[in-house]
């Protein structure tokens, strides 16, 4: 884990709150992040096609692809939840509770690795771990090909959607479908974007003194880029977890404890957080950040301002469908 | 349970398909019918307005009034599945299997009683109780009130709802705007209720001479008026269920095996069949129901027509919100 021990700290902490609607002071500050784009990179061997969202988002809300026929893709990455679930840690199959809070789909995209532990490189890695998990929707992978294959409206989506394949209806299609639905799943023109593109009344005066305290701190080290992760790996025990992190992926002793830098973008309404979701509020989450990450002791000022600026970082909720599914 | 036993079958049975091309002479059998209004009857004492709509909405998809946080109104009455789940029977809390299969909320507001034995009078009484069912989401409604009161978002939209509650946000409230919000899912504008406005094209001539048999074979008898039920109960032990049906409610021997008459709108897209779940076609539900009710074997091509007349009764999906969520 990098440690940034930034040495403009004690000055910017020393600026009276309101300083920041200078707005041409701000702008080195400003230059330090990206406004999200409205599509992220799409992978060579998955292009993007209006068939292939189609079919994925009928396929995230499709039940019949769990054990029991009732959990979809959307019972966890919820659409009115944030698409996550605001539970500490995924319930699932059976009523099962896994190890770790869900991370929204949202922007998922814009990460370099899946999944908390990044096990999976990518979308198309991480969209079939879910169906076969025993504590999610705990199906084997064949029968829920199987099932879809029962179903003509699936041959159909499946055949437009990979018209080259003499088979479509097999699981790297479900994958790819899958991921490049959610590839269509980000939330542009938050009011941070909108301000980063120059409306500087976008966001409130403590909303920017909160930008400068996030720079200054240190904590764009790790939350930096268009979704406001390096999408590296750095160690954090949080309170109540004992979970390892990225060694259970690679066994390797400097991993353990290691998890991949969550996304901040719409980090308001994906609340509870940290990897065991054990934390209920941004504040307590900021706090825990300074702590934990930077060895600080954040003053209530300081945490409502990055709390404030965290805020910002709501984008505009994606268009999808509710299918009507076969 | 009535059975009707009409005369005029044999001489029906007799006419070449594609009679029913010639509509004036189907005059008699549309009157027999009534099209679906857009809305049900609204009661004296829960006015819809838009306020309500709007809670109720947000309500119906809300999973943190079941005890895990997973479980809302719309996993089991899912919008993507015909507003129910296409599985045999309820499956809820901690993955338990129900007895009996799930109703569609469409067009419920047009039932004389809520639920298969009719134990609840109306969408007021029928609404809280999934959510203290153990079976389906299992939770304390006193908890549930409170999960609601702690959110700011709630407490707004129940003020906005209910103006002259000085505690808006209680039990009664939560049902009243449920029940409102269901009243908005109909279904009109079906093609069969196209073809009773006068579009003699809106069903084919298989349909037209399916609702001729439904009416010659007396299956209007127990299906009738808009929502094509006469929300009486009547007996009936379909393979594979031991049921007792009304019984359970009343205690009343003569309610044994007796259930309410299912809604026939939008069947075709609310499979599987019967109390049970246990008939997957609506060629078999037809055929199972013209033994068990009627006492007759209907031929293949009655079948194929009642259940080609049965598929016209799908109407407009209703407009719904997947609420962003507090």
């Amino acid at each position: 884990m990098k440690k940034i021990l930034p040495v403009v700290v004690a000055a910017a902490a020393m600026v009276p709150i309101g300083m920041a609607t200078a707005d041409d002071d701000l702008q080195s500050y400003k230059d330090r992040f990206e406004a999200l784009p409205h599509l992220p990179p799409i992978p060579a061997n998955n292009s993007m096609t209006p068939e292939k969202i189609e079919l994925g988002n009928m396929l995230f809300f499709e039940p019949r692809i769990s054990s029991s026929g009732v959990i979809s893709c959307a019972t966890c990455h919820n659409p009115a939840l944030g698409w996550a679930d605001r539970i500490p840690r995924a319930t699932g199959h059976d009523g099962q509770v896994g190890e770790r809070n869900t991370p929204t789909v949202l922007n998922s995209g814009f990460l370099g690795s899946q999944f908390w532990d990044g096990r999976e490189p990518d979308l198309e890695g991480q969209a079939l771990g879910p169906i076969e998990a025993d504590v999610e929707m705990a199906m084997d992978l064949e029968t829920a090909l199987e099932r879809l294959t029962e179903f003509d409206l699936y041959q159909e989506k499946f055949e437009a959607a990979f018209p080259n394949d003499e088979e479509p209806i097999n699981a790297d299609n479900l994958a790819h479908s899958l991921a490049t639905f959610q590839r269509t799943l980000n939330t542009p023109n938050s009011p941070f974007d909108r301000y980063l593109h120059g409306d500087a009344e976008a966001i409130s005066d403590e909303a920017k003194d909160g930008m400068v305290a996030f720079v200054d701190n240190g904590c764009i080290a790790c939350h930096r880029g268009p979704a406001l992760t390096d999408s590296q790996f750095h160690a954090i025990q949080v309170p109540g977890s004992t979970d390892l992190g990225r060694f259970t992926v690679t066994g390797e002793e400097s991993d353990k404890y290691r998890f991949r830098t969550p996304t901040l973008r719409n980090v308001a309404v994906t609340y509870p957080y940290m990897n065991n979701g054990a934390t209920e509020t941004l504040e307590e989450a900021v706090t825990i950040m300074g702590q934990e990450m930077l060895g600080r002791e954040f003053d209530e000022t300081t945490v409502n301002n990055i709390t404030a600026f965290l805020h910002t970082l709501t984008g505009d909720m994606p268009d999808f469908e509710v299918p009507a599914l076969p």
